[in-house]
């Protein structure tokens, strides 16, 4: 039993499938299991098990604004935990106030441990190498590798903590504390009601949100929104193709345009949409992915149904209390906010 | 019984006092009281009183960056519970990278509620009025106080928990929002070794610690720092004549050139130090403050003593669950990074 998956699972045992939720999984819906040794299964690190000690770890890390050059951005800046993993802003802002250079939007990281790959391009294949990634970018975190370690290896309650996860000869090294971070990242899975409904409680949507189900399968959204994370996967939205109107600065996702498929779960929390931050209202998000990528025009009542179905993805988030932070020693490095 | 004051006080009752903490008092050393009535005492608004429905509102809006204009910026980014209260930095970093123009160091906000007043220079009397200082100004959160109230305003589930905390009728004007964080921080006590033995435990500091205290007392340091905060009074450390030598920018402290004396509760959790962030090490600090303060310069085993003895004033922060803040609604007002 790992303690540390708080994210409370529902107390009803496995019903009957009904007929709805059926068509869903043919769909290729998938829940959130509802016992955590499945869960486990697909949320691990098999070459770096999760464990109470590592995740509790990663937590402070994940929290800790020292990681980053100035001492004043942490992962928690913008995947904040209480503002639906995100920062609720347009384009990502960081060290220095740098607007990211894509103008690319801050994904969430509660259900980021679904995402097929990491990154809106996808670049990265896990949690623990993306993690790598906004830590040293200049308009990010900006710091260097060795600036993350010797903060780290600086206090000595983290090397104590790094020592009783890892054992006593762990080497703290960047990927060392990036896998740790990304670890921790990998437990931040949110049941909803859906889940529980795609588990067998019948009663856990109400008519309207079944309603909002059947037009999301029926009009075809599940072709790309799917799996467990209901969306995640790759290639689906193409960015040079439809968003010539929109003011995307110079990037063109990967090698093909495309960039990732967003996740769905919480997506009522994670205004503004897209990859480029610029559709304020879900409403308006849903026609927009109806128009390009489905090429349908979605009547008000379609869309007005979907926003109810996706009001059921809102999840369930543990109590996570704020880590209190060992003190700097002498020879931390001081932050550097230029 | 307010059940938000989760910080845990000691379990013990009270002792025979002994010589020493009969010194400490008659030196002005008071500690943290050992029964939460009297606690509710000190740090309680009698125009506003303590209610666990207002400390929890009043929590969730100190961690919402949604007050700043940019949207990036909470009160806990620059006085962050998990790191002693305050930021680590030398001098505060708000609004578009903006250092603070007059170079001051961001305060704990652990305490803060012993200050006799708030700001370096002493300029409000509580933290009510402090809270609407930094949301407003220009280098720091840059909002006006109607961005403030329509954000709030905006989000149904914050108008409910205000409705919840103040009665039907309330207006959710800044000055309430403000008046609400001011109450959370006025619960942020962490009561320490130090209470405990002023409280009666004879066993709660060590022998070092003990001796340290002797040596606060002897040389001097209680004639400022005193009270419940061990600090907090006004107008003990003159800017102007002893800080030539260093950067201080063009604040010149209130108009006899003053700033107020710092907390020493959980000072070995907020360097860097002075009002100017100058001094890194603690050790360095207090024989500073001796030479500018009492014209006495410390050995070193006197100043070594002395930071023995502020270990034991690391105070128990109680457990604070990160808030789940509501997403924003169609009305809420757009982040704006300019």
């Amino acid at each position: 039993m790992i303690k540390s998956i708080l994210f409370i699972l529902s107390a009803t045992s496995v019903l009957m499938a009904s007929s709805l939720s059926q068509d869903a999984t043919k769909a290729g819906l998938m829940p959130i299991p509802n016992s955590q040794s499945e869960l486990l299964k697909l949320i691990d690190n098999p070459k770096n098990h999760i464990t109470d000690k590592k995740v509790s770890l990663g937590k402070k890390l994940y929290f800790d604004p020292r990681l980053s050059k100035s001492g004043f951005i942490s992962c928690n800046s913008c995947h904040n935990l209480g503002e639906g993993g995100d920062d609720g802003i347009e384009a990502a802002v960081g060290h220095k106030w740098t607007v990211n250079p894509h103008h690319l939007n801050s994904p969430t990281v509660y259900n980021s441990v679904f995402n097929a790959r990491q990154f809106w391009d996808g670049r990265d294949p896990d949690l623990e190498t993306q993690a790598q990634g906004p830590i040293q970018a200049g308009p990010e975190m900006a710091a260097t590798k060795e600036h993350v370690s010797t903060t780290i290896n600086s206090m000595p309650s983290y090397v104590t903590e790094f020592q009783n996860a890892y054992g006593q000869d762990v080497k703290i090294t960047f990927e060392k504390i990036t896998d740790t971070i990304g670890l921790f990242e990998r437990t931040l899975v949110t049941p909803s009601p859906f889940d529980d409904f795609m588990n067998g409680d019948e009663n856990a949507l109400n008519t309207a949100q079944k309603d909002g189900l059947k037009t999301f399968i029926e009009v075809g959204c599940t072709s790309c929104h799917n799996g467990v994370g209901i969306g995640g996967g790759m290639n689906a939205f193409n960015v040079t193709a439809t968003y010539k109107h929109m003011n995307v600065g110079d990037f063109k996702g990967d090698k093909y345009g495309m960039v990732k498929v967003s996740l769905l779960r919480n997506i009522t929390q994670t205004a503004p949409y897209f990859h480029n931050g610029m559709i304020k209202s879900l409403n308006e998000a849903i026609k927009e992915m109806a128009r390009i990528q489905l090429g349908t025009k979605l009547t008000n009542k379609q869309a007005k149904s979907i926003e109810e179905f996706l009001k059921s993805l809102e999840g369930r988030k543990g109590v996570i209390a704020v880590p209190m932070l060992p003190a700097s020693s002498a020879t931390t490095p001081a932050p550097n906010l230029n």
